[in-house]
Order: structure tokens, then C-alpha cells, then sequence
């Protein structure tokens, strides 16, 4: 499998700092959004030249690297603070070779019960979720949790600006899709049993984001369309 | 050391679902914020009897419950969408038992960059922080890290709502503290050289809380406080 950037250029692999404790176990380097600078080469998995070797986590990771360096981008210049949620990890076992570092020996992930990004813009509350398809004609609803589904109507209930950022891998193309229209389709799944919303029907409804050098997808263009749109 | 539920009940050792499977490893339990049911008897640490089992996570942990049940009472009655956010972890390996499920094997823990709880009230960003101490006249600001300080500055720089809420243990008295009053006295520090807040400031510049039922720690009621107090 090879992986692109957003922006087009492929996936190089890099080793990771514990390369030279590479064993059977299949493994896997996750860094800090918050940490994480905003270089666009740094990758943060590795596939170790084998297909096989992660199958976790990386679906979709180039595109949630591209919203990273976006909201550390709109971080620095002021414009809004967005971050990424870390993954929820259901800790079993914890080992302190060292007084000072804590080495978690067990561990398991969980199903997160938001949506991934959230944070404050001009006094706004946002909350979004990015997803990705190798799909050119449609975005499958399966990409979406029903918990996910569940927390976005929460939050709009509560004023909060909800939206989701689709990613066409295939077709490097990049929409905003607000809450409401997304949950309006996904509400009537069961009544026309239509399994995906059909591209056409977001390059209508929502909005298309041109990628850029900085932010790579600068997404609150997107917000400030919408706002203005729904103003009227 | 003893812990105390904020209401004043002692904490009750109690057996993690994995007990059969302790080892010399240190072991913790770590439950989701989300999927925790509100029931005020589940502990999630375990001190398996002695003083030094458990050394992470602890401290604090009885006051962030009771934050975390009042969380889910509010979402719950459609009052607010607030959540805690997980830990960040650093994972470095990870292992295939089943298909299905993926075991981490080593990781880490890693700083937060922001706050632990963020969400949306009534169309506006909420975000915080609690904190507690066993102190009985003041409030140490080694609690606060400064990376939590330029979080919260940046927030509220968006217009969010931003704030801690403060326990003492020892005192059972919880406080509502504006962050942009915290970060005054925080920044005063160099100046004059004060290493904690007295309580008799947070007395007359912040709100206690009266503990409750449900939502055990009712901090929205502070919130509308600050706002109508604000808005004079």
C-alpha cells in the first residue's frame, strides 16, 4: 500500500527512534499533535517495507496530519484553538523502571465516545471529525460511528458549530460537510437504504476546501462560508 | 494514604476486573470518562493494600470523578456537552493476540498540552481544569503547569469560557476561579514571589460550589454566576 500526503507527494518511510528495538510484536509510533512540529516530513508510522507489518492507525493518518499542522498553524497565528483528542487507552498494566518513567505494559484502545477535534473559534464553539474514503463516488456512512452521530446532535443542541472534513483520497479533493445535512442523510439511511452520501450530493451541500502550503486544509475558510451562508 | 470522595466518603480499595492477573508490575486501572456508569461506589484505582502500589494517577482522581459524573449529568439532562480528555499516551509497540483485539505492549505517558475538560454550554466554549490540594489556606500554583497557563490564555484570547475548580481535601470546599483571575495572580508571581493563592482570595474573587447529589459538583451553577456577574 502506498500512502499520499494530501498534498500529493507519497509516503516515505523513516525509521522511528526505537528502530533498534524492532521486534515481532508489530509496532507502532503515534506522536502528540500538540507536540508535533509543523514539518511536513516528519511521517509517524512506519511501515517497515512490509504491508503486513502496521495495520493500525494509518488508514486515514495522512489526512488527520494534514488537520494537525492546520490547527497548530491556526494555533500560532491566533486564529483558533483546535486540537486533536489523544486516543482513549484503557490501561491494565504500569511498570516504573525508572522512578521517573512510567511504562504503561498493558494496554488496550477504546472506542471514543466524540468526535475527535474540538476547540474555540471567535467565541464559537467547534467540534468536527475527519474522515477519509478511497472512494471517487461516493462517501461511505460506515465511516461514521453512531456515537459520533450521537455527540454531534448533542452538541448543535447546545449551539455548538459541528462539522465533519471528508477527505477523497483517490480524487484529492477535500469538502466541509456541516452536522445537520450530514445527520439528515445519515438519518434517512434506513428509510432509502442508501449506504453512502453520493459525491454529487456533497459538492452541493457542502463546501470544497482548496488545500494550501499553510494551512495545508484551511478549513476555517470553510466555517466562515458557512456561517456567512446560514447569516442569510 | 487515605483518599476521600469529595462528599466525604473514604475510598474503598476495591478489585480491578483483572486482579487475577497481578503481577510485580504496578498495576492501574484506568476507566473511561465516557463509558463510566454514574454510580458513586466504582472506584478505578486500586491500592491493593499498600501505600506505594500506586503512584500515577492517583492523586486527585476521587474530586476528577465526581467532575466526571457531573459531566455525565449534564449531558444526560441536555445541559452541556463537557468531557475529560483522555490521557495522551505515546505508544510504541503493539501486539496482535486476536484479530480483533490489539494489545499495546509499551508506552508512555506523555504531557497534556492543554486542559483536561473542554466542551460547549449553551453555545459557548467551556474549558478547564481541576485541581486539588490537601493544603488548608491556600492554593499552591506548582498545581498549575505552564503550559496549561498559555492554553487557557490562548482560549480565552478565542472568547471561550475558561476556569478551574479548585478542591481542598482537607477543608471539603470547592471553588469556581475565573482563569483570567487565576492567570493575574500567576503572573504576579516573579513579582512578588508567592508561591501559592490564599484561600482568603479565592474566597472573595472566586465562587464555591456547594456540593450536591447530582450533579455532585453543580459547576454550571458557578458558570451563570460568573456570567450575570460579568455582564454588570
Amino acid at each position: 500500500m502506498v500512502f499520499n500526503y494530501p498534498d500529493g507527494r507519497s509516503f516515505q518511510n523513516a525509521p522511528t527512534p526505537k528502530d533498534n528495538q524492532v521486534t515481532k510484536e508489530k509496532q507502532i509510533s503515534q506522536q502528540s499533535t500538540s507536540k508535533r512540529k509543523t514539518t511536513e516530513t516528519q511521517p509517524f508510522t512506519t511501515t517497515k517495507g512490509s504491508a503486513s507489518t502496521v495495520n493500525f492507525g494509518n488508514r486515514g493518518m495522512r489526512f488527520e496530519e494534514a488537520i494537525n499542522e492546520s490547527n497548530t498553524y491556526y494555533l500560532t497565528h491566533k486564529m483558533a484553538v483546535v486540537h486533536k483528542k489523544p486516543t482513549p487507552i484503557q490501561i491494565v498494566k504500569v511498570d516504573y523502571p525508572r522512578r521517573s518513567a512510567a511504562m504503561i505494559k498493558e494496554a488496550y484502545f477504546k472506542e471514543a465516545s466524540t468526535t475527535d477535534y474540538n476547540g474555540v473559534y471567535q467565541g464559537r464553539y467547534l467540534d468536527f471529525e475527519a474522515k477519509e474514503t478511497k472512494n471517487k463516488a461516493s462517501f461511505p456512512f460506515k465511516n461514521f460511528h453512531a456515537h459520533q452521530i450521537t455527540h454531534m446532535k448533542a452538541c448543535l443542541e447546545q449551539g455548538g458549530l459541528c462539522f465533519v472534513l471528508l477527505w477523497f483520497s483517490s480524487l484529492e479533493r477535500c469538502f466541509f460537510l456541516d452536522s445537520r445535512t450530514l445527520i439528515a442523510h445519515w438519518d434517512q439511511q434506513k428509510a432509502n437504504g442508501k449506504k453512502s452520501l453520493p459525491l454529487t450530493t456533497i459538492e452541493v451541500e457542502g463546501i470544497e476546501i482548496t488545500r494550501k502550503i499553510a494551512p495545508r486544509i484551511p478549513y476555517l475558510e470553510a466555517v466562515d462560508h458557512y456561517l456567512k451562508k446560514e447569516a442569510l
